[in-house]
């Protein structure tokens, strides 16, 4: 096992369930591997009961999708599957098959940084049955983890007000990936910078990082060490004052802070990574003040995650800049979003759509049927309900939505009155990529200024007043009857 | 950005913190880069409130060390971060200070799948401070990560008894890495295979998995798509029988264990996903049974972790296999094990070792100072204490382990009357590697074979009896003298 060598450098196309491959094969051997098929991927229910989501990890997906093939050393694995009693698990003439097997769906898609809610498609794969199983696994991993992670860190952010929040989760993410890709996500929900130097130079990503306590303990004491660090940084000095008593450490930075004056130099702020931060952050503002240096910045660490920051800021503690780390890289609190893949319509040999419903015990498990896509409708630059439709659905003067979950819950929108954009984008039109991908900074402002568009109630941290998403009626309607139908036929069995 | 060309193919030295590099510039300009140091890889608490936990992640470290070194692109980057006015954050000479910067540490290690404990090092690193310090993040995130999953698999599959574990947690993993690490340290804790194809590929991990609901639902009806899965695998059926009813499921899938047996055939089992667990696989059983197929196997699926699967079995549920993924693979309860790495002793001018601690208000986080390494005594086979000692340590016929947290708890142990292993193995020596690398299957044994020795109570998930680790006596009145000199100098200042 080789991480830099053999893994990621070549195809990431077996990176999905061994299910998929034994369906891919049974479609195969039952000749609907081409028959086309609409996949959707969606959640059921905002993570962190947030109020809101952020979209995250298309960019991964266009990538996965643009290199998708089997090379010849995945055909070799797949060709040598047995049952143990060397009997081939798969027939030579399906490993040819998918040695032919070129990428040819449409995907369209809710761009990174898009405002999101449950039960609206995220990612829409319209293809070949087969193309469609096998980018099941890879989709869900690479959608759910990175949305999960950009809304922690835009929940995070929303408790920093407006002062920086640094992502430094990297030593306790889950794996190398789960590092790399949560520090992205992090960025695109609001972060500022990533501790992670390889995340700032595969997306161009501030860095930003100060030293740790093992640098003050390879000194004879804490003076000495801050001195020596701030003579190799004297432009961009922040010391850790925590190392060994935190009033004492503070008052060996205003040393330091003397002394870089005197060189015309600036200290630029402290660290503090443990004890009371809401009590040792105002002595450090205090000792700093009388000192006369009421602009060195005060970053604060140590397990912080959106609920503390709030109760510091309650507490009006004296944190200039955020650290944040385990609690958001790894979504501490949930760390999986729970996205599924559904099959929502199958052409038939006659060539018409059929819509797919799947039941269940649960309502909130029975999906929605049809080729559909969303709108959202915004007035005076505030969002007001998005729309779930089937995408035949004619214009209308006036819609109403009605919530999948709680029919109770609709809402009537005067179409003519309100701006709206429709969020699925093409992404792919028979397997050629028609998307043009924005900058990071461009999918990082496309989050705020999406943000920005929904009240504040939605925003809150706890409790949030729940934004109303909706199925259009007519689909409702249709959704509904096709439930009855199907479950009248299943007693009927 | 590209997943499969830029990331991961070349150097991964680059995946730490930026804090890193500036102290290892720092250390550079102070003349510091090449003093030697001791750092410890430890936790300090078992994750999930276990008794105990399972090591894995160093076959990555080797890898990582062993690729540890600056490309071309690495050191540009670097060597154009400035700070913003187009001043350079590090001098040239620093740039080419790294460029020929070879790894040359030792490294001892916990082998992979061993059972460890609080405190103790997982991983010692003694070499140039500048390289200790870079390796402290990509350690931290591989050990972290990978340790956490590998005991929650060993917990998860201890709740399964004697049953097959299936691990599929990709599509809800954090990241690509966060999956295929997952699934390998799920192997090494005891389960028996992962869905994840590409983990099947890279580690040689046996694969697994059938078919899923949108398989039934591009057909017809369930019998007819049963048919077409068994048609396709008529050697290995295992059919998903809750698309629409789990009742009905179970007969369809009986109609086609009927039309197997005509062939000479057998179904393999089925699959319930969803609903209630007990009632369903007892009605399934009773079905089967009854129906002569008292061999057709029945996996369950469905959010399941070592709680649900203790309850199951307590409620004489009638599963033979049990698939496990969201739970397993993000470590869902606790998602971090919180692993630190800390400096122990630092050479002086002198070349003599100066053993180095750390302060802290909460005794917990004091660290150990020294070199030291851990042996495991075993009496009958049976594991009955650890004991944490400085490496020079004397042969002695009895000694006694004091619990660094509660020095109330001790343990005397004749050592001549107990097997011993020293559990620190050579990994690296002078940046060379000495260590042969066991297979996975080996890695795999190993826990086994630890787990059992080790007494049931210390591995009961719940509330379970506390194993003793401890300082050997001689070695905790080192550490409590130097803690209270450190102490009286920080009172001094």
């Amino acid at each position: 096992m080789k991480i830099t060598r053999d893994l990621y450098q070549g195809s990431l196309t077996l990176l999905t369930d061994f299910y998929q491959f034994t369906m891919a094969y049974a479609y195969w051997k039952s000749g609907k591997a081409e028959q086309e098929a609409v996949f959707n991927l969606f959640f059921r229910k905002n993570p962190f009961q947030s109020g809101f989501t952020v979209a995250a990890g298309l960019d991964y997906v266009i990538d996965y999708c643009r290199n998708f093939q089997f090379s010849d050393k995945d055909l070799a694995y797949l060709a040598d599957m047995n049952d143990g009693n060397g009997k081939p698990t798969f027939e030579a003439a399906f490993i040819d098959y998918l040695k032919d097997l070129k990428f040819s769906c449409d995907i369209d898609a809710v761009e990174e940084g898009e405002v999101v809610f449950p039960n609206m498609p995220l990612v829409r794969v319209r293809g070949p049955l087969i193309q469609c199983q096998l980018l099941e696994t890879p989709l869900l991993n690479i959608i759910n983890f990175q949305t999960l992670v950009a809304t922690k860190a835009a929940r995070i952010v929303l408790a920093a007000k407006d002062d920086p929040v640094i992502e430094f989760g990297l030593r306790r993410a889950q794996g190398i990936d789960g590092a790399l890709a949560a520090s992205r996500a992090s960025y695109i929900g609001g972060c500022s910078s990533t501790s992670n130097v390889m995340a700032g130079q595969l997306f161009g990503i501030p860095v930003a990082g100060t030293h740790a306590h093992s640098w003050i303990m390879s000194f004879e004491n804490e003076l000495e060490a801050f001195k020596a660090y701030a003579e190799a940084f004297p432009d961009h000095t922040i010391l850790l004052v925590d190392t060994y008593d935190t009033v004492n450490g503070i008052k060996n930075a205003i040393e330091v802070a003397k002394l870089l004056k005197e060189r015309g130099k600036k200290l630029l702020g402290i660290r503090i990574d443990s004890g009371d931060l809401a009590y040792f952050s105002n002595i450090a503002r205090e000792m700093l003040d009388t000192a006369g240096f009421p602009e060195v910045q005060i970053v604060a660490s140590n397990d912080l995650d959106e609920h503390i920051m709030t109760s510091l800021k309650m507490q009006e503690a004296s944190i200039n800049v955020w650290g944040v780390g385990t609690k958001l890289v790894t979504a501490f609190d949930q760390p999986a979003l729970g996205a599924v893949y559904k099959m929502s319509a199958l052409k038939n040999e006659e060539g018409e759509w059929v819509p797919k419903i799947k039941l269940s015990q649960q309502s909130i498990k029975i999906n929605i049927p049809g080729i559909h896509n969303v709108k959202r409708f915004i007035v005076n630059g505030k969002a007001i309900g998005d729309m779930i439709y089937l995408e035949n659905l004619e214009e209308k003067e006036q819609v109403t939505i009605i919530d999948p979950i709680d029919p109770t819950r609709r809402k009537r929108i005067s179409v003519a009155n309100a701006d709206s954009e429709v969020l699925l984008k093409p992404i792919f039109k028979n397997g050629e990529k028609i998307y043009s991908r924005p900058s990071l900074e461009e999918i990082r402002n496309r989050a705020r200024n999406r943000l920005a568009a929904f009240d504040k109630t939605h925003k809150r941290l706890i409790n949030p007043h729940i934004y109303p998403v909706g199925l259009e009626a007519s689909l409702y309607e249709y959704r509904t009857s096709l439930v009855l139908k199907a479950k009248a036929l299943e007693n009927g069995k």
